[in-house]
C-alpha cells in the first residue's frame, strides 16, 4: 500500500455517542488515525458526496487516506483515494478499471475464498471479519475467530485488516495472527475520547513500516 | 441530443408480467424502442452491473441507448451510454465531470425549478412528472398535470419527458403540450405485447427529427 494505516476507521454516523461525525473524524484524525472509510449505506448518494467532499478536506489536512463505501463515482468525484467494496459491490477488477493502479481498494471478505477471490481480482488489502462478535456485523454470521484470521493472513500476500468487535483488549491476538491492522467503529466512534481511543490502540498496532 | 429516443423505457422487473426482463426490453426494442433506463433499485451493486453487461449488449444490437439510473460508476463499467439522475442522485455537473461531454445525462424533475436546475447543470434532457397518477409514483405526491408539463417545456430548452401514467389515451395531450417524448415503465413492461405496445406509442409520438 502506498500509505500503509495500521488503523482503518469506518464511519457511521449513527455511532458516535451524539457527536457530529466530522468532530469525532477529526478527533481521530488527531489521534494518528492514517485511513477513514465513509461507509453511510443509508445516506442518499448526493449527501454521501457532499460528506466525502467534507471528509476529503479534513483528512487531507492530516495527509490521511480516504477510501468510500461502494460508491466508485463517488470516490472519483470527491476525489478520495480509493474504494471499499463488500461481496454486494462491484468486483475489484471493475472497480480497478474505473480508478486507474493508483487507488486504493480494499475489499471486505468473510472467508478464506473470499479473500482469494479479492487478491486475484487485483485487490489492495483486505479486511476479514467480523473476528469477534459485534453487533453491527452480526448479519454476516457468527464470528470467524483469530485461527481462521491467521489462516487468512497465510494464504495471500495482501495486507489483512481484522475487522469485528476488535477492541485494545484482544488487539495483541490478531496481530499475533498476523494482521496488518484493524479496522473498527464503535471502539473509536463511541469513546469518550476518539483521539485517546485511537492513539491508544495504534500504540498497540505495528508501525506503518511492518505493513 | 445525439440519437434521439422519443419513447424511453425504464426497466422494473418487478412489472413484467412475469417474464424475464431481457425478454420485455428485447420485445420493446424489437418495437422500435431507442431508450432504456436501468432501473432496479433494489438490486446490490454487482448484480446490477450484471444486469447493465446484459443490456448493453441487448441495446447494441438494435443501435438503442442504454442509461443506468443514478450510478455513474455502473454506467461507465458498463460502457452505457449515460446516466438517469434523480433528486437524491449527485448533481449533474458532477457526473459530466466523470462521464466526459458525449454521454448522456438524464434528470427526473418534478417541478419547474428542478428543471431549470437541471439545465443549469448541464442536463441533457429531463424527465417530467408525474404528469397523471400512476401508483409507482404516487410517492412523488400529487400528478403534476399536463398545464405544468407545458409550463416547463416553455422554461427549458432542454428536451423534456413526459413521465408518470402515460398510456396511448393521453400521449396526444401531452405530446400537445410539447413534451419531446415520454418515459414510461408499465405500458410497455406489462403489456401482453410489449412489440405492439412499444409499436402503438411511436406511431403517437414526434418523429426523433422533431426532438
Amino acid at each position: 500500500m502506498p500509505t500503509p494505516f495500521p488503523l482503518y476507521l469506518i464511519t457511521d454516523r449513527h455511532q458516535t455517542a451524539g457527536r457530529p461525525l466530522l468532530d469525532v473524524v477529526g478527533e481521530a484524525l488527531a489521534g494518528g488515525v492514517r485511513g477513514v472509510q465513509l461507509r453511510e449505506k443509508d445516506l442518499p448518494p448526493r449527501e454521501l458526496l457532499e460528506l466525502a467532499h467534507a471528509l476529503r478536506e479534513l483528512t487531507g489536512r492530516f495527509g490521511a487516506r480516504l477510501l468510500v463505501n461502494d460508491r466508485v463515482d463517488i470516490a472519483l468525484a470527491a476525489k478520495a483515494d480509493g474504494v471499499h467494496l463488500g461481496e454486494a459491490s462491484i468486483p475489484a477488477d471493475a472497480a480497478r478499471r474505473l480508478l486507474g493502479p493508483e487507488r486504493l481498494i480494499g475489499v471486505s471478505c468473510h472467508s478464506l475464498a473470499g479473500a482469494r477471490g479479492a487478491e486475484e481480482r487485483g485487490a489492495d488489502f483486505i479486511t476479514f471479519g467480523p473476528v469477534f462478535f459485534t453487533p453491527s456485523k452480526a448479519s454476516y454470521g457468527p464470528p470467524a475467530g483469530v485461527a481462521a484470521l491467521a489462516e487468512t493472513v497465510r494464504a495471500v500476500t495482501l495486507p489483512v485488516f481484522a475487522l469485528g468487535g476488535i477492541t485494545r483488549d484482544n488487539v495483541a491476538e490478531v496481530v499475533g495472527a498476523g494482521a496488518a491492522g484493524i479496522a473498527l467503529i464503535s471502539a473509536i466512534g463511541t469513546a469518550e475520547s476518539p483521539r485517546e481511543a485511537a492513539r491508544n490502540l495504534l500504540s498497540l498496532l505495528p508501525s506503518p513500516s511492518r505493513i
